[in-house]
């Protein structure tokens, strides 16, 4: 836990106690930065620019910024975030707790994403997108935000919980992702994807429920909800009302047990 | 304006007025910066290469490169180059004025643009690509030269004056990109595409006339050409050459109007 | 030949002879490099990570990283090894000599490649990918290993010999990538590629033989295997013993003579 002699650390920046910041790294003064946070070397936090207006980058507790990141003013982070290298965050982001951004993240800024969303590397994040909680995103997947580019129009992607998105999609604007659904690897999302199902394609259709994607691990239970088998990361809490839903008896008949997954997030 | 004290800037570079430079970046000998041009942290201007045969690189008035940027020995860029963050230039590119390059772009050298071109993140740009004035390309994109990898045969792609190429599209190598044209997300275009069509798809095919897409902003006017409706940061004379051109009459019977959106740089 | 006095080099690094490196770049301890080592500015060598169980980082000789580079603790390449600006490499990554990483490569660790392999730019390559001698895979192509995300179930990708994998290619776990085969660009990978053949779409079907291609250099000359034209680079013995393989009468009767091209590491 320390400053580099080799950082610049602006007299304004606002840290908290335990703050780490490699070398050759720039705090500007309009930050405002939570106890035990490590930023990686070579990075630049709190970039000033005229379209934040003003408003502090904040970084929340417990975060871990990777080498060679840039961040603007005009953001904010709920505490456990963690960044991989090289990842540029434009003004207006705001993100729940335990957000973790993949290396080389593109994040361009006025977006909402929940608690414990996950994007893996080269994510592209457009303007106007929203996500709910626990939202998985892999790498070389863009949403975009334009319908007819270029244009003043702007129609941002919409991801509601648990949703699942592979590698290399491109999500057209205005699309959204149900809760809980899986978008196939290299597919064009043109249309809304429903709850609980697998998309793909170019374009992506409806080509299974989630639920009748099986574990390639001899288990031969279902994939899906992923909450059903993949906890690593997430806090107990969480894990044991995942458990709860799945032991409780459906509230209506013949609904699927999968649709207890469901948060109080807003969803 | 200043040159931040741990910045390294060679004693031989050529640097105009009024130019400022972040921390923790090298300015390379054989440099032309022109005037009011203003170059981030991390960055690396200059890159010295037995490929550039000496050449030196030319950074046109009132640039702005954005942090970690790299360009090598041997480019030249017209006035109001704008850059995002992380991008890097090889040896050989040539560009004209106002030309944006995205966060993350790669320009591999060698290669033509026009006037006030933009491209958005994570463009791939490869050798021997042209493209006109006012092209458009989003992000994720790639401009391909080899037919039969691996080969030394090389094969630009040739973007012409007005066309748009939208997000994770793969262009194939030697395919011409009419004016005034629209690639649509996702697709792979592997033969020419028309002037003033809409191609999509994987390969792609004409699906649309561009004009027959309509804005989405409840005008019912045609989204294409985009010069009738999105003029932001295009300097005065061209905004009024565009209006002018869609006022006049056709030249010719039954030629729609779109037609005359033409420039006369050369397409 | 130097080491930057604003670089920073731990005591407890072992450097060869002859090794140059840039400014505000940072060595770490455990980390061992070879002679003749170039390492750019802005990078971090060794970045330490408890996933490395103390294993280096060991560079071979001759290497050349440029700028804005990461390479963690625990992965080991042979001599030769060049890379592109901004890579990553994670933990665990093992390749044989004259690796090429081509800038913003993006390599996750726990991942073996042979000899004389070349990745261009923005290649992902997943944990759990294998990879034979004389592989090329070209711009914003992604090898996956999670066949039903998020899950602990790794299944990496395998390509052999000789293969060459286009752009913007996405790969599905398990898959295995035929010796000598070719995936065109922007294909889907679902399923294992036969050798000697070339597979193209989404998902990526058989289209032909690769030798059906034929080089647009105006000789007719088929364009695959790629070794007999195609020769930048590679040792005099690698392209002799190329030579000798296409002359030698085929082992089996009916063998068509570019199954001879196998090499002995392994495949």
């Amino acid at each position: 836990m320390s400053i580099s002699p080799l950082a610049l650390v602006s007299s304004e920046a606002r840290l908290g106690t335990g703050v780490s910041i490699g070398p050759w790294t720039q705090i500007h003064g309009n930050v405002v930065i939570g106890d035990r946070v490590s930023i990686g070397s070579h990075c630049e936090i709190g970039h000033p620019s005229p379209l934040a207006d003003g408003t502090p980058l904040v970084i929340g507790d417990d975060a871990l910024i990777r080498s060679h990141s840039v961040f603007y003013e005009g953001s904010s982070f709920g505490p456990g975030l963690v960044t991989g290298h090289r990842v540029t965050v434009r003004e207006g982001f705001r993100a729940g707790r335990s957000f973790q951004i993949g290396t080389l993240g593109d994040l361009q800024g006025h977006a909402t994403v929940g608690d414990y969303v996950r994007t893996h590397s080269s994510v592209h994040i457009g303007q106007g997108t929203t996500m709910g909680d626990f939202v998985w995103v892999f790498p070389y997947t863009v949403f975009t935000n334009d319908p007819h580019p270029p244009s003043e129009v702007r129609l941002g992607v919409a991801v509601e919980d648990y949703a699942v998105i592979a590698t290399m999609v491109t999500v057209l604007p205005g699309v959204r992702i149900g809760a809980r659904s899986l978008v196939g690897a290299h597919s064009l999302v043109n249309r809304d994807v429903p709850p609980d199902m697998v998309v793909s394609g170019v374009p992506a259709k409806v080509v299974a429920e989630a639920r009748q994607i099986l574990l390639r691990d001899g288990s031969g239970l279902p994939a899906y909800p992923w909450t059903d088998h993949f906890h690593r990361g997430y806090p107990t809490e969480a894990v044991a009302a995942w458990a709860e839903a799945r032991m409780a008896p459906p509230a209506v008949d013949g609904d699927p047990s999968y649709m207890h997954h469901r948060t109080t997030s807003g969803e």
